[in-house]
């Protein structure tokens, strides 16, 4: 059985008899205007879809499954999503995307009205978030998946990449070009667990090397955040010879603040990103980054997710491989 | 009264008793598959909502709106949106995207399950789709805006830009810095009707100043397929002079295309795109492109739909200005 919520726990939330709820479901004319509120409000929170059986039954599948990242203002995760949702629509069921501009409560706000939505499945960013929205997930046995992690988050199903050990590379990397004066441009890791692992993943790799602990400054993923960061380290007394940026857009930005500050990238400093989307491949010099599988993430996660969902079984998490893309702007640094 | 589906749409839809719907939206287990089968096909084929009332109360809102675009791929939309969603966010609304890939019959499939998920509202992108799905949004009373057109969507509520005129004002541009050998790397026009606007825009613009028809190619939004069909453009005998491109993503890709053949912009060619996205200030040139007020569009389209959603008047029209913003990629045509 699943536990969606019964006609009884909508009574309970809004105060009044199971049969004032039916009343108020079936005839809302024949029902006060507060009392249809209250109903409707308990409707809502609880996410209760009466016209959907107890049971989950093919026929009460509304082939529809709910995404929440958090923005669509960068292009991070336009192709996974992309692909997320064409391999969804080739089994017949619709993605709907909500964005949380990155804000946790608003996040498990937008979970709670896909769920009352009725939607068959989720595709979630990341792992953090809090345990009664996993615990609300569970009891309706919704199936989920969360995308753009992997390896930290035990008992979820994740089809993803390790955010720390791919952080780690770029460091194995930049430091066998020769540098030490190392600084980070990350992104901004509150309520960001892929941004605090990368993070993470770069302090860890150079404190195992005895290297000094790097200048982390933390800044929203926007070109001009990125480009005013980097500004800031290009015109320090002692700058730094690489700038390791957490992801390409906040690279572009820093590749704009050399340019203005007649910098050459590689030459004088080297600039590196993490995502490969399409801006790392178009500006000059073009970004050594890290390859993330977006595409496959998209195309796995739709597969297994719909698995889930149709035979009732949590599949295996999958941890895609990250690729460190060897491009014009990481070079030796300057003598 | 809205023209939400009755009990008696869904029984006539199923081809069985009302009370027999009625049995089975209440009481699943008493019902035999096949019936509970054709009833939830009819309940999602007409969105038929049996838990909120027929009239348009506060107290039916599900407080989400709809939204269907084209493609999360590119950036094009990402801005617009962002506000969009946000603006909602702010008047307590949750937006849900579908993306239908640029294809009409997909956007409709996905219209019809947004109105079957009982969303309060509708943001579409351009105006060319059947009247079929027109009819039934003025059926259930659904409030829409129409985004990122203007001007051409006679007795829709628009929020947007004419894409046309704006067309017209890169032709005016162009050949004030006396090109006359244009070709145009347009998006696919079919299901695309903003795409086709500007193709139209420049050929009339060019017509009316008795200049030769410009050559014309037609390719999806991607950077890949602006710089294959740049590339063609730079090899072929007869070199355009400027390659007006149909949106600043084939206008990166013009660019990239440029550097790969050795070919200066703008000294031996200039590139246009259109839309002013962030890639257009990061690529080097810098893009000459048109800037649309994708935010500001965002922002009174919530505004204007919400108005409707809680006044039941439609709003009017609103047609914003694009600027044409000269940057490093538009020069005069090599002597």
């Amino acid at each position: 059985m699943s536990k969606n919520p019964t006609i009884a726990d909508v009574a309970r939330e809004a105060g009044v008899s199971t049969a004032t709820v039916s009343r108020t479901l079936n005839d809302p004319d024949r029902v006060k205007e507060p009392t249809r509120v209250a109903v409707q409000d308990a409707v809502n929170k609880l996410g209760y879809t009466p016209h959907f059986g107890g049971r989950i039954l093919a026929s009460n599948r509304t082939n529809t499954v709910g995404a929440v990242i958090p923005t669509m203002e960068n292009a991070v995760f336009a192709h996974g999503l992309q692909t997320l949702q064409a391999s969804l629509a080739d089994m017949g069921i619709t993605l709907l995307v909500a964005t949380s501009s990155y804000d946790r409560e608003h996040e498990e706000h937008q979970i709670r009205t896909l769920l009352a939505r009725g939607v068959d499945g989720l595709a979630l960013i990341g792992a953090e978030r809090s345990a009664e929205i996993y615990a609300l997930l569970d009891r309706r046995e919704v199936p989920y998946v969360l995308m753009w992690t992997g390896g930290k988050a035990d008992g979820h199903f994740t089809v993803g990449f390790d955010n720390d050990a791919a952080a780690r590379q770029v460091v194995d990397k930049v430091v066998a070009a020769g540098h030490t004066k190392i600084a980070m441009i990350a992104g901004t890791t509150e309520g960001n667990d892929r941004a605090a692992e990368r993070v993470a993943g770069v302090r860890a790799a150079l404190a195992e090397r005895g290297l000094p602990a790097p200048t982390i400054v933390e800044v929203p993923y926007q070109i001009e955040e990125g480009e005013r960061a980097a500004a800031a380290f290009l015109s320090a007394a002692e700058r730094p010879t690489v700038l390791i940026c957490g992801n390409d857009v906040l690279a572009a930005g820093a590749l704009r603040a050399a340019r203005t500050h007649g910098v050459n990238v590689p030459d004088q400093i080297s600039i590196v990103g993490f995502d490969d989307i399409d801006l790392a491949r178009v500006v000059e010099p073009p970004l050594t980054t890290v390859r993330v599988p977006h595409r496959r993430m998209g195309t796995s996660a739709a597969q297994h997710l719909v698995e889930w969902m149709r035979t009732g079984v949590k599949p295996a998490s999958i941890l895609y491989r990250t690729d460190f893309i060897e491009r014009a702007s990481l070079g030796r640094p300057p003598k």
